[in-house]
């Protein structure tokens, strides 16, 4: 494309058109007077501002925004923002998530002159967050030449789309609204690793791999969401589908893969499971994993982790074969989109040997212990032990279940999901109330992307649901107030137990250490902001034997924000039973009782072995 | 003292011990899996644990704690947690405040082999969070050994009491219970810079300093809280009041002398104060400046800055003289502290000018606009004009005053403070947020000093006031619950006006993104946790017309928890005639309703320059 001349536009509108280029329809972070002059470039370039009440969420916000995306940003001011944010970026880069940090910085002359400005550590260091900064972002600009800067930028941005994950961005409050050459915008930005290369680059490694697939006895396909494979779950889809492997998925990968393939055979927890994979997982003799999160904390200490000498992995932009070292070790550049498709399309199923898989189960047929017999007490307590399986009946299609770093990514893994169904969990970097912003950005993304695919429509495909703990919903909470003002979407089951249960069984049983604050949390979305038009009709099933929704229509329907308390398993039938409550619109908030002692049964070896490592 | 032999001890005991030999009694933090064998040693040292929803909101409480006690600590979990917190403890380190920042590392094996931990970036890092920690801490110790380790923890607290800035502990989980040697707890640490020094060493810098001010024509003092100095309040009254000397604080240096000393003519604000203080200071032609914070948001941009070149300024630990330059440069190393006491001995009143100080006024008389003519009008809107100097006859001795990064900063300055009260404000690091949580550790640190200087005292002298903004408030409000659970008292002034006004006024006056999720703050206290017995008559004045507490006594009356709504003057005047309001026991939370475009008049231009100068 031939660039039409000179096209002199602000830098900030630059930057922000680049990003709405690449799908980030909003921008999350806290105002600070370093960042105020860049907020007026927003709506010019199609931007929408989510003003969060503190810039940690807002980094998580941005992370679970791009994780739906592909892509996300925050905007923060300088110094005390980005440093109160950076917990969200380290986030991002441990689990390959490309966010792009922007930070508002004192004017030119002042941080060259190293004049004491405020926000600064008062020594003289003015770049020293940049520093900072550097350990956990892949690429770095400092926006101080308007020559330079579109250039920079599109670096910049191109790294977090190849890589996969944060970089960052300095922004001087006096280069926001400098004029830069806007031609550039008219040449997409090129993120692809690869791209332009040979087409036949990869043949040697496709027959290879095809090669090694036809002989393997016991072969395994092991997907998870690290290794910035969480963009390319279609195309691992497909390669599931056309192999034919059995496939597993680690718990952070859970819907990863559809649950409905054939082959498809559940979360991989080993003996914790409620089908031990370990022994099927053993005995392959080629294990490809697709972006594996090998943390302890998903791998019982390591214990359930394949044999490294027979596992292939593959990432976004990488292959490790320990069988097939070349020149400077047994990793290298690939493109894995492109591969993918290579290997589907030339697949051969019949060649594909069916090893025996009998161990692997089904884990779509198993049932909540509790009602396991005919005489189920429905008004016995919920226990974490048969909840995860009875919400099963719950989801539905195209449905984000984000999983709290708390007994929920434990529970979570039994959840059945229907098509297009996926999880958001971690498997790295567990930050507690991580979850809760992460889920106001990941619905916020889903709500912009099914107004892209069916425009006009107000209901759209699959709810945002979020499954957190009490002690994580603490961290982070002032965000519902967030959710409520900018009219996200979102479900949210409050596993409440009283404390931090998951270290309550690591170790402090019975200290209080382990308790919290006792919160009010049915009023919380009052408090935050519900408008009484949206407050209609809370329910405490528990206090009164009317129906759930007995309310006339709510002045507010398109956003109603309720709440519920439930604590017997007959509480959750009829709140499940609850139409308004299962589609899902507005906020709907369920403060789930249980025992303080209460944890699904099966991970309490899992919290000993941690209690015990810990020395 | 001799060292009786062998007495070992747990490390993390020690380390315990010897916080608490400094007055730490209490530290704050979030449990994580890597510190929670720590905290079973805490009880045994006589430290008591105060958890707090979030790790960032932990280190402003150790922030708070330590400006209070002279020492602070927070414990956090690796990675996510300490990252969490790095905001404030990088503004402990611009403001320098000693903490010691504490974290729970994983065990030293898996640090060594560089295993796949939780938490950590997954690429093979592990001490990737101490390289970063190591930009805003002055000392560090990784406590691998566990020969080395007691004088390692020794060196730590004394370079973060020497320093008055943070320090870095990094405690590998199976290091917590191995026992050390216990010898060293008999010996006292040593924090002087210069102890065991020459008694006389500074001799001839007491004598030429006492030389200046004897010659000086319009002598000025001017006294702020940074450089370490803001633990050196006696000695500086002391000098004050002996020397004669016109004295002014900087904003964040307020408290810092006694308001009743008559050569304290109040806060230094130039041409924006109530009193020009300008025309004085530009005449001194010899400024003594203890411990200023000089950064733009509190000098008008440096234009109220005194002439570097008539200026000596005192920190701590060093002084720095342009007029004196010695071999090295113009700063050189003292102990103020020393020096202090030298000086208030020596110094002859007679010997000193008595400029003329006309033009400094008399701070105490003025009178708050609003209530200047005879027809007052007390059903009118408060504003902040008038509402910090109405506010100044609620204050009593010993108040702790905390004035929010917010219009609170600015209006704060007008307060008058009875005897031994103190402000407590940002002058460097701003940090939106920051001052809730600090309020409750320094209330915290409060409550232990009185317990200390008065046992068995309930009562106690002076109240920890905070006013914050509402933006700011949402920062960090979870703690309002932490505050209520370990019940701490505070007394809260909201200065409510829908948004981020400071932000507003400097740029975006009608944009969306200064505004805030309309929060129910007033019931905020019980959907933290107040109990029913603690939540007896939240009174909202402008609803009912009876008295404020015409409840019978509370059943929990030593830790009520209030909450108020005021928005006129009549509200505010009945609330100040409130004795149980006043004593301040418990929680009381008032709710100052203003206009969302109210500032403190006279602080317009600044908001002006500071929205023009971002260029």
């Amino acid at each position: 494309m031939v660039s039409s001349g000179s096209n002199k536009i602000p830098l900030a509108r630059y930057l922000f058109t680049r990003l709405r280029q690449q799908g980030v329809h909003a921008i999350h972070g806290v105002p600070g007077d370093f960042t105020l002059k860049a907020l007026d470039y927003l709506p010019q370039a199609g931007v929408k501002w989510i003003g969060t009440c503190n810039e940690l969420n807002a980094g998580y916000a941005a992370d679970g925004y791009a994780r739906v995306r592909g892509l996300g940003a925050l905007l923060t001011t300088y110094g005390v923002g980005e440093l109160s944010a950076i917990n969200a970026v380290a986030g991002s880069f441990s689990e390959h998530v490309p966010v792009v940090s922007i930070v508002g910085t004192p004017q030119r002359r002042l941080q060259h002159e190293r004049k004491n400005v405020h926000h600064t550590l008062g020594d003289g260091r003015p770049r020293v967050f940049a520093e900072i900064a550097r350990h956990v972002t892949v690429a770095q600009a400092n926006l101080v030449d308007e020559a330079t800067a579109p250039r920079e930028i599109d670096m910049t941005i191109e790294a977090a789309l190849r890589e996969s994950r944060p970089v960052y961005i300095e922004l001087p409050a006096d280069m926001v609204g400098k004029e830069v050459e806007g031609g550039r915008l008219e040449q997409p930005l090129n993120a692809d690793r690869s791209s332009g290369g040979d087409e036949n680059r990869d043949d040697g490694l496709v027959d290879d791999l095809l090669q090694r697939l036809y002989s393997a006895k016991q072969p395994l396909l092991l997907v998870d969401s690290g290794g910035g494979v969480r963009q390319l779950r279609p195309e691992i889809n497909d390669f599931v589908k056309a192999s034919g492997i059995p496939t597993l998925c680690m718990p952070s990968g859970n819907g990863m893969v559809e649950h409905s393939l054939q082959n498809y055979y559940g979360v991989h927890s080993g003996p914790v499971g409620q089908i031990d994979t370990m022994p099927y997982v053993q005995g392959a003799d080629l294990v490809i994993a697709f972006g594996p999160m090998f943390s302890d904390t998903q791998t019982l200490s390591w214990k359930v982790v394949p044999d490294a000498a027979r596992t292939i992995t593959l990432e976004k932009n990488s292959i490790h074969d320990p069988t097939r070292p070349t020149n400077g070790g047994t990793k290298r550049e690939i493109d894995l989109k492109r591969l993918l498709a290579r290997l589907t399309r030339r697949i051969d199923r019949s060649g594909v040997t069916s090893p025996d898989v009998t161990s692997l189960g089904n884990f779509r047929t198993i049932q909540a212990p509790a009602f396991g017999n005919a005489s189920v007490d429905l008004d016995a307590p919920i226990d974490q032990t048969s909840f995860y399986l009875r919400l099963s009946a719950y989801l539905r299609p195209y449905d984000n279940v984000v999983l709290g770093n708390a007994t929920p990514i434990l529970g979570g893994r039994d959840l059945v999901l229907p098509h297009g169904a996926q999880i958001t969990a971690s498997g790295q970097w567990f930050s507690i109330g991580h979850m809760l912003p992460l889920t106001m950005g990941a619905s916020l993304a889903r709500q912009r992307q099914q107004q892209e695919r069916l425009p006009g429509s107000k209901g759209g495909i699959g709810r945002t649901i979020l499954l957190d703990g009490d002690g994580g919903f603490q961290v982070t909470a002032q965000e519902l107030g967030t959710m409520i003002r900018y009219r996200i979407p979102v479900t949210i089951f409050l596993i409440n137990n009283a404390g931090y249960a998951y270290e309550r069984q690591i170790h402090g049983m019975h200290e209080d250490y382990n308790d919290l604050a006792p919160w009010r949390y049915q009023e919380l979305a009052r408090v935050f902001g519900a408008s009484e038009a949206q407050l209609l009709s809370p329910t405490t099933p528990q206090r009164s034997s009317s129906s759930l929704s007995s309310e006339a229509i709510p002045a507010d329907d398109d956003y109603p924000a309720r709440s519920y308390e439930i604590s017997t398993w007959r509480h959750l039938d009829r709140l499940l039973a609850d139409e308004q409550f299962c589609e899902g619109r507005g906020l709907h908030f369920v403060d789930v009782r249980l025992g303080k002692f209460d944890v699904p049964e099966k991970f309490k070896v899992v919290f000993q072995r941690a209690g015990e490592s810990l020395g």
